[in-house]
């Protein structure tokens, strides 16, 4: 069997981190795994399991002998190296939000459109970590009962802004504690015991980048530009584990049971009893997208609530470029 | 000017001490101030500003000399202990949901529906927190352009589940931040850095205790049985202050400009500017229900969201029950 050269920008990073566990713990076929990061982490060693790796800073020609680059660094540094990398002959697997509402990416949950993969021009991007656990739960409901309406509310882990954002809370959660004062720095208030409805910039709708982000890749994911999706982001004292609270109204009128029983089935999903509910701790060890507190609500037949957690580090982010990778190279799409 | 005896009922706990509080701070006309709370407490020294009370417990008799009685110690207590309050010639201001659903109580929030208070056997009953910021702010919306339908996810602070909840979270954050292992005791699962989508009982159509109250009380208060509402309530790690993204939709269409004219406008209400919002750190020294991010969705001209917060020990609680006594010795309906 083949085995590829993959190269993670961003090594450094939180993602680009888990990118480098998952390609370590899966049976993903690796010939040579480099890492690339910036210059000023140019040189660090990175181990895993028994591997040490070095950090190398990116140069031209960095990319001649790569066959898949998964880049986790933000978008201005994908704006500048997915180029590059496609142009040395590399398939990008892109984890910012610079390409993925470009009408020639493919932006892609594997459980949900894997099939837009078969075109590509080199670039795939992965799309926003609050984004998929969405339409993961989405996707099998529109399939068998048509989706009108979305409306969603999120409970963002503090990961989600990167590891200065997770330092941010210790240490602010630590002061607190102590009755000491805090200066935020990443987040725009304290976040320590609050919670933050705003993630991004906001723009003259009244809306943050982040909902605008979930709100346009969940109707090109699903591929229903009908689709009507209302949303509000909040960041929450978490560490890692996105929570969503969802209502959604179906095309078709249909049951609960019907829901629940097709979501129970679909691939990647683990729904949990009525009575039960998963939470971010939850998905600190689960990879699945877990989905709980379903019911009817409005009295109505084609309304719904539920609750979806997953890991945003994981299938948020770095589990889901994997599965992108893995995807293109079973189906012979690089 | 008159003075009346107010007795509080449960005094030592967090929304106790908070009307305590209010009580002394505002130009309440208080005569004889008493505080009760369980046996185990009576006894106790509590402080305000230069006066000290001892909590007594409470025997036959011990309401003949009170006006108003404001109880805040659990639905048990409440159900108790009312009865003879108002036998013994006491008006009952009650915090509980004991008596919140009965017909014959009103249930109130002064700026929403003072006048329900003109009529009374003697029990009034405080609505939910979570239930009253809620109704702050969709009534002046209501009666200027009618309301349909409104979806909630609560953002609740720990305060909510009383003194036992904060200490929780603060001796688990504690744990967490040395690696410790933690026994959830007063939550169903790990409230430190996490969040739990889950206030109370989950009954047979699905939905936890706090939602079918905020559901149940939402309409009363608004004398809106038509309304349409759904509710996912959520505990996240805040100490006190809860937040609450709200999906709404008017009868008669109108602009995002006349919303936000009208909250404005609304008495207990500060509106935030359209870049700004407001957290439950803010609620800890404002007693306005505030609310932000306003804006429209869905592209449509009768669908909008906001954001609400509140002190949930204060106008969610405490003061809320203090403005009611107030309202009933100004309208003289005591």
């Amino acid at each position: 069997m083949r085995k590829y050269n993959v190269a993670i920008i961003g090594a450094t990073g939180m993602v680009g981190r888990e990118m480098l566990k998952i390609i370590h713990d899966s049976s993903f076929p690796v010939n040579k795994l480099r890492l690339f990061a910036s210059i000023a982490s140019a040189g660090t060693k990175l181990s895993c399991e028994d591997e040490t790796y070095i950090v190398e800073k990116i140069e031209p020609g960095s990319f001649t002998d790569v066959d898949i680059a998964l880049i986790s660094a933000g978008g201005n540094v994908s704006r500048e190296i997915a180029p590059q990398a496609v142009s040395e002959g590399a398939v990008v697997i892109d984890n910012s939000s610079a390409f993925r509402m470009d009408v020639n990416v493919p932006l892609v949950v594997t459980e949900v459109n894997a099939k837009a993969l078969r075109k590509h021009d080199g670039i795939i991007a992965n799309p926003n970590c609050s984004t998929i656990q969405l339409v993961v739960m989405l996707k099998p409901i529109q399939t068998a009962f048509g989706l009108k309406k979305v409306i969603v509310s999120t409970y963002q882990s503090v990961s989600g802004a990167g590891k200065n954002g997770v330092d941010e809370l210790i240490d602010h959660t630590d002061l607190m504690l102590k009755d000491k004062k805090t200066q935020p720095n990443k987040f725009p208030v304290s976040i320590a015991f609050n919670v933050i409805p705003q993630i991004g910039e906001i723009n003259e709708n009244g809306d943050c980048f982040e909902e605008v982000k979930m709100m346009n890749e969940t109707k090109k994911i699903l591929a229903n530009e009908h689709l009507q999706v209302a949303v509000t982001t909040v960041r929450v004292p978490v560490m890692i584990g996105h929570s969503e609270a969802v209502y959604f109204q179906t095309e078709k009128e249909t049951m609960l049971e019907d829901i629940i029983s097709i979501l129970s089935q679909a691939k990647g999903i683990k729904v949990y009893e009525p009575e039960c509910f998963p939470t971010a701790l939850d998905s600190q060890c689960d990879d699945d997208v877990l989905i709980g507190r379903l019911r009817s609500c409005l009295g109505s037949n084609d309304e719904f609530l539920g609750w979806i957690v997953a890991n945003n580090l994981r299938k948020g982010a770095a589990l889901n470029a994997v599965q992108i990778a893995e995807y293109l190279i079973r189906e012979d799409l690089l």
